[in-house]
């Protein structure tokens, strides 16, 4: 297994990992980050236990208030006696700034409770490794036994969007300064939005946007059965926070009874085992790409620009037997 | 060939192209967004034609005033009696926002000089698709005889990033308000910028940015042959525009000096062919996986959650003779 953890090792992590060891959980996570051949054989250990726990995305430009309004949701649910798992993803892009320290700071209240489980995510700049990483993670707190996992992220790139669509309840938050932003905001955005937060209520502009919002979900309506609701929240005077947590809960029984529950998890299963299958394709293609042969001086010659990158691609994958030859060597 | 181009109007359309007909690389560029089957054979018809234009990649945050740096650049480049041909990439992210169009029109003075080329790409929001495109229609206006190819992104994720990776002199730009940004400029974003420019620098904070980035730039200096130079200027007043051009022509210089300028070009070609072999390797797999028969009903399984998506993948990895099978079919 390699690494440090063998097969009975993650067992008895897993297994105390459920009895509420955070620390099996914090470690448990860490392996997944490693992204070593060990996290098939967590993923398969865990697998009976998954399910349970309701998932909810909060995405949203920087300094749209995320942090403070998945603190005063977590507050919340707390209080309902449920348990929450925090997954908090710092972005991709390098343009997108904003205090992410500042506001994580702010959660510090609930390190000290044993029912809130918190955890920072790095994207790294990679573009397939954190999706991955994030969607493993969020089934470990599932199976860990949180009632509700959340996971906030700054949306600026695919890479974060993807995130959002494994989650049950998907709130995209918005602030009124970002004006422009509304005008722009491309269907994608639409499609993956349950519900609609308008934070930092108080300034000027909110009402404006609030209400642009609505004319625009009126217009996309992609679901006959659950139409986006547009809240308007002061997360750090806790004004509408009650009010968006039952817009989660009026989501997840919509889901259910128009049949999208469980359709929606299902999709999900299906594009987890395409990326599973990609991903080991990739790693496969760069490792035959490194060799020596006729492959290495099909690259050589790509390199020097004595053959184009078009005719080579096709060269190898019209070339059946090295690519059995791929399949049948261990990486 | 299919799409109603076959591989004589392909050659007639890249003949009349290089003789500078306009029309003829419009469609072209065209026929690469439909990403058939042709752009195999597209991208081998003009390989020998490929390697004479300079390319110059601007991206920053929404608003930065890109759009109107490009426009000076390009009434410079013209000065200079060189052609250019212009890549507009709007941005994948649905947040960022900017009034793209509005920026557009300013360009339009451009539109009726037959040596400038203008075309804009939207990202869709697919990720693998964007880059290959802009990658190939960068070729296209090189094989064109265009002197600079200048390609223009909002840098809000991995896809911009990716595409910047693709030209020989990349310059970032801010403005004096994204103070935030640079607080939390990652590594990436280092490693990509050949040039800095603080744009709108007459606005308050743009000396303390300057140096800011000038003392990250000190810290960082990822090469020995060349320190990226940061530059003030104001695109709308065309206050710094020939610094910017000869800034980029001392990259240029120092590219060449070091031997950079063909390792990064062969790097390019490598990496492309990686993509494309890729791109097909997820075609078959996507194609495969819609399949009845048992690996139909392995997908149905995980659909479920009957099998965890994990020990799916590994079972269809080490199934040698479905991968064989596979490869043996056209798609």
């Amino acid at each position: 297994m390699g690494r440090g953890y063998g097969k009975a090792q993650i067992g008895t992590l897993v297994k105390r990992m459920r009895q509420g060891d955070v620390r099996a959980l914090s470690r448990l996570i860490s392996l997944l980050e490693q992204e070593g051949e060990e996290v098939s054989f967590l993923m398969e250990t865990i697998a009976p236990y998954l399910g349970q726990a309701y998932s909810i995305g909060i995405t949203g430009p920087p300094g749209a208030g995320k942090s403070t309004l998945v603190d005063k949701l977590t507050t919340h649910i707390r209080r309902l006696e449920r348990t929450v798992g925090i997954l908090a993803i710092d972005p991709t892009s390098p343009f997108s700034g904003g205090a992410l320290l500042g506001d994580r700071i702010r959660m510090q209240q609930h390190y000290l409770d044993p029912g809130v489980f918190i955890r920072s995510m790095a994207t790294k700049g990679d573009v397939g490794g954190l999706p991955r990483v994030a969607k493993d993670a969020l089934k470990l707190l599932d199976a860990a036994g949180k009632d509700y996992v959340l996971i906030e992220t700054v949306g600026v790139g695919q890479t974060e969007l993807d995130i959002m669509e494994t989650t049950d309840t998907t709130v995209v938050v918005f602030v009124p300064e970002g004006g422009d932003a509304i005008q722009t905001m491309k269907a994608g955005l639409m499609e993956i939005a349950d519900i609609f937060v308008v934070n930092k209520a108080d300034r000027e502009g909110a009402d404006r946007m609030v209400t642009e919002i609505q004319a625009l979900v009126d217009m996309h309506h992609p679901h006959s059965w659950w139409r986006p609701p547009v809240l308007a929240t002061q997360a750090d005077r806790d004004i509408g926070v009650v009010e968006l947590f039952t817009a989660i809960e009026d989501h997840r029984k919509a889901l259910c009874k128009a049949g999208e529950f469980e359709a929606r998890r299902q999709a999900r299963r299906k594009k987890e085992l395409i990326e599973l299958v990609e991903r080991h394709l990739r790693t496969l293609l760069l490792h035959h790409l490194q060799r020596e042969g006729a492959l290495g001086e099909l690259v050589t010659r790509v390199e020097r620009g004595e053959i184009s990158p078009h005719r080579a691609a096709d060269q190898i994958l019209h070339d059946t037997q090295l690519i059995q030859h791929w399949f049948q060597e261990k990486v």
